[in-house]
């Protein structure tokens, strides 16, 4: 059994914990982005750890790639009627795990031991691991001001240009135990194709993480997001090129820089093996989009036997 | 315009509710029951201000009593799986409003305001009116100790002996302005038929209200929810008979006494006409099994036409 720790946010991260949690022969710890979570309606939800809780569960709707199957919008429905703003689609069957997870925070449940519970209750056999039991909340700054990351990702759909990215809460927050466990004593560490400003740095920048990473003996491998320039989904090309980034698979490298020791890049981006090479770190070509289970598992295999 | 005000609880006040609704020339008032109300998964539920609005607003499941049409169970079937108590049967658009009602309490809104907010917007053209918006909650002493009023009414549907009953914090709450208000103002008083120990004294029992039904100068007219020593749906039966009450209108008129001048009674029980008259009520008969809109709202023109 291959130990592999996972960092991972969004559809992209969901997608690389499912390609892992099909191999028979790994032993996958995801570690998930809590920055997402916000109050709705005064419950708590945590958009990344449920598409990866529901893609993991086998429960995830296939169409769109967040939410749960045979979904339906009742309670949402009175929620607008009665004057609440309703541009996050919370579905009936989510609602009910939101409305779980608020009554057992209020019980004194870590969100850790909440997220576990759920997760081992739907049936997911890898492990689910949040970076911090705290609230870190992500911030995005736009001409209007700023908003947090469902205003700026859901409701304005990233349109507003980004001027600068802020983690409400990072500082003070506390890394879990099980998330520096998960690092040290990893066989192999991943950071998933997930936007590394929104869905990776909130993970690193949890006090403690990065420097576990950089103490893990595990070898480090990122793999890129974008393809040939392109983000599959998500503004994390736009954000990138924002915020004074390359948005491409260099860019992505020159950002994690030193945490890594190889970049996993698609076919399509293999003029960028030599620069990102001559970072010093290893860039291996694969086919990096996952349409199905088998474009997962086959990229989660490559990634392990280049490592091998 | 007649104003009516009307105190009722459950299924039968429900009904009643209609009734006088459904009539042109009246302006209802209705004094709910919030002795029932719990928290279901950290969620503030109201069952019978509840049923009332479902039933004004024509959203009540018609089937069942209680409840919204055309309702499905997915949020509860989650909380279900992940441990949560399931017994107290709540519908996907019912959480939408028990979460609005939940968040509203939250930012400081009273019970009486969010309650006239969802009749609002649900369309009830009459006033729902809360007795009080300090929480008092019904309790049940059973052999096996205390319960809840929902444990002992849906969990235990009935059946345990009922050896004691007690309103929690009931003796501190305060009356609403408005409750006062409707019963001061009011050219009828009409108190439905609903269970008289567990839907109607809550509401007397508030300090406060009892006194201002007495000062009232309307005709205080109660309409027996027994109708040949049965009752159409509840425990209201077997709960008087436990409690050491006559279980048929009698037992209802010796309960409610001095504060009602007329007792309306199914024409079943005319035998009954004597006897309530002895206590200085008067007894009128009519048909008070309502089964459809039309049998409400005969009932509730009989009451108007009684004491016209």
């Amino acid at each position: 059994m291959q130990r592999v720790t996972l960092l991972a946010g969004g559809v992209g991260g969901a997608k690389m914990a499912e390609g892992f949690d099909a191999l028979g022969d790994v032993d996958l710890s995801v570690i998930g982005n809590i920055a997402d979570d916000a109050a709705f309606h005064g419950l708590w939800v945590s958009p990344d750890i449920d598409t990866l809780t529901y893609s993991l569960a086998g429960r995830i709707d296939r169409a769109q790639g967040w939410g749960v199957a045979d979904e339906a919008l009742r309670a949402l429905g009175v929620l607008g009627e009665l004057g609440n703003d309703t541009w996050m689609t919370l579905g009936d069957r989510d609602f009910g795990l939101h409305i779980y997870r608020t009554h057992a925070l209020q019980q004194g449940q870590s969100r850790s031991e909440i997220a576990a519970h759920v997760a081992q209750v739907f049936g997911v056999k890898s492990q689910i691991i949040l970076p911090t039991d705290d609230v870190v909340q992500t911030r995005v700054r736009t001409a209007d001001g700023w908003l947090s990351f469902q205003e700026y990702f859901v409701r304005e759909q990233c349109q507003p240009d980004v001027l600068e990215l802020g983690f409400d809460g990072i500082k003070a927050a506390r890394p879990t135990a099980a998330a520096l466990n998960a690092i040290s004593t990893a066989d192999l560490i991943v950071i998933a194709p997930s936007n590394p400003l929104v869905s990776i740095d909130p993970i690193l920048n949890v006090p403690g993480i990065r420097a576990a990473m950089a103490a893990a003996s595990a070898p480090k491998i990122a793999v890129s997001p974008l393809i040939d320039g392109k983000v599959v989904k998500g503004p994390a090309d736009r954000m990138m090129t924002a915020l004074g980034l390359r948005a491409d698979a260099l860019g992505v490298a020159q950002h994690y820089g030193d945490l890594i020791d190889t970049m996993v890049i698609d076919h399509a981006d293999a003029a960028l093996v030599g620069p990102i090479n001559a970072l010093g770190i290893s860039a291996k070509c694969a086919q990096t989009l996952m349409k199905d289970l088998g474009d997962k598992s086959a990229l989660a295999s490559a990634i392990l036997a280049g490592v091998r």
